[in-house]
């Protein structure tokens, strides 16, 4: 296992004892490192709280800011956060109007996320995300597994909270883009959790694994590799056949961690070709390393319908550690 | 080679088209995919122009935009950019205020921007930048190697532009920037350079080469794998030690393309905490896959001199495709 890191167990304390550091302007840490918070609150505006297991950096913790995450809740790596992290991350954020948990689709997550949920003080609404339409069920999730479209569902709906939204609206919002949101990855290579020190799974030399979790579950079947259209062609077609819908989009390219930004933009440009076959049109684009798998090599595709209202929430202006745009031209 | 491409002779055609299709907003491609160039230009500003071997993206086409560059000349990976680009970017971005020019300290695109700048029309000067402390010269380079303090440069000297700073002026402070800036990087794993189908280095599974080049150069040894507090000592210890200097800093931990974020910001924790040793001080923070060898693991140290002048650059909003920040709190 070679990773710039001092101890298995010390690595999710260490790198977020570093986000907080680099970021101080933006976040701080919850006691015994529970959560990550935002820094500076908003008195009576609903706070949004995600969360999951560590290796998808910079999802969580790197959406909390203005605009978007007012806490995020880090497991250990591809480990389920417990339900006390919520607890205390409710607790220092909601400033009266009330908590909205946003819960990718796994049934660690969903269990503990549904407990804090109980036994919070806080007034409480859940979204739960589940865009990956590579399976209809997973290793770890019953139903579709939350992917990269946790990002859109997470800045739409955090600008619509920070433009005054109220908690039951926040909730409707963001199943709303969830409805409208689908993903399918693809995996060159696997990635290796610090704590178990060898390869999640294995590919051969020449293989690629369609529909890959973000945990490196498997997806839809091994295969050789293929050209970069090919693959678009394929992960592209699986969403629109799912989705049954033409339009505006929002295109994301994301990188599993381990794939240059030279091969995501070469994928972006084959997917958004594909795209138009379809009858979807790019009206809005972001590619890059957003929702990961440590260091594994691939990425996802997904594709969030566009309109009016979520437009004007995608441009507002987010500041964060990961996304991070002003007033958009 | 397992990579995201249809065939290595288009990677970087099809990445282009991927990347202006993406920020369409932002930036436009030059006739034969030559340059890429800011499109919304301001009359009478100098215009900076960089450029390089593909393959370290976001360098430079990424950082083309409001308040950074005005053009980015892309070679083939790991291969300079021909002077014929560099002319053609100065014929489409010098809008009456002259051409800066900022090359890395490598014999091929010194020599290409040089020819460029006697052959163009626009009134030029250039800054070279070589802040990579591993080696007094290197495989491609005469004196020290232009890594990832180049971002440095780019930004400073693109906000100076931008807030009306002449041409000599821009020179000076680049020069003084780059004056004031330190890099030493660690490879864990090597890179494939499409055209070349196969790793440009080996390394043994326990192994890292210790002051790697961005283009995989040899550094100062290959060692045994260390820990993440050791491997900051010693590159921090190297950078003060060339440096010396102490006070306020920005402090750039920037991936090489296949190290996460987890370990970056784990990198940036313990970097920070080795400077203080030293007498310096983390002012502002970056970290991320900036500088990049397209999918190698590990990541560079960066140390960057701050005073008001070149802080108030640096905090200064940048609207580029990887480098995005409105007014800062």
């Amino acid at each position: 296992m070679k990773k710039l890191i001092n101890a298995p167990d010390a690595v999710l304390a260490e790198s977020l004892d570093g986000l907080a550091a680099a970021h101080a302007d933006i976040l701080t840490l919850g006691d015994e490192r529970k959560f990550v918070r935002r820094r500076h609150l908003i008195t009576g505006k609903p706070a949004l709280i995600s969360g999951g297991g560590a290796g998808h950096e910079p999802l969580h913790a790197g959406f909390v800011g203005s605009g978007m995450l007012d806490a995020a809740c880090p497991g250990q790596v591809f480990t389920s956060p417990t339900p006390d992290q919520m607890i205390a991350a409710a607790s220092a954020v909601d400033t009266g109007g009330g908590v909205l948990f946003i819960v990718k689709n796994y049934e660690g997550d969903v269990m503990n996320f549904a407990m804090a949920a109980e036994m919070t003080d806080s007034r409480n609404l859940t979204v739960i995300v589940d865009d990956d339409v590579a399976v209809e069920k997973s290793t770890f999730s019953t139903g579709r597994r939350g992917v990269a479209g946790t990002l859109i569902v997470e800045k739409v709906v955090g600008a619509a909270a920070e433009a005054g939204m109220a908690l039951d609206a926040l909730k409707a919002l963001g199943e709303r883009v969830n409805a409208g949101t689908r993903s399918m990855g693809v995996a060159l290579t696997s990635c290796t959790v610090p704590a178990a020190g060898k390869p999640t799974f294995t590919l051969g030399e020449d293989e690629m694994e369609m529909g890959v979790g973000i945990h490196g579950e498997p997806g839809r079947r091994r295969v050789k590799l293929a050209p970069a259209d090919q693959i678009a062609e394929e992960i592209v077609g699986a969403i629109a056949g799912d989705l049954k819908q033409t339009g505006d989009c929002i295109l994301l390219v994301n990188g599993f961690g381990g794939t240059p930004s030279i091969e995501l933009y070469l994928m972006f440009n084959a997917a958004r070709k594909q795209l138009e076959k379809h009858g979807l049109r790019v009206g809005r684009a972001l590619v890059g390393n957003y929702v990961t798998s440590l260091e594994m090599a691939g990425c996802s595709i997904t594709v969030s319908m566009l309109d009016d209202e979520i437009a004007k929430f995608w441009d507002t202006p987010v500041h964060t550690a990961a996304l991070n745009w002003g007033q958009r031209s």
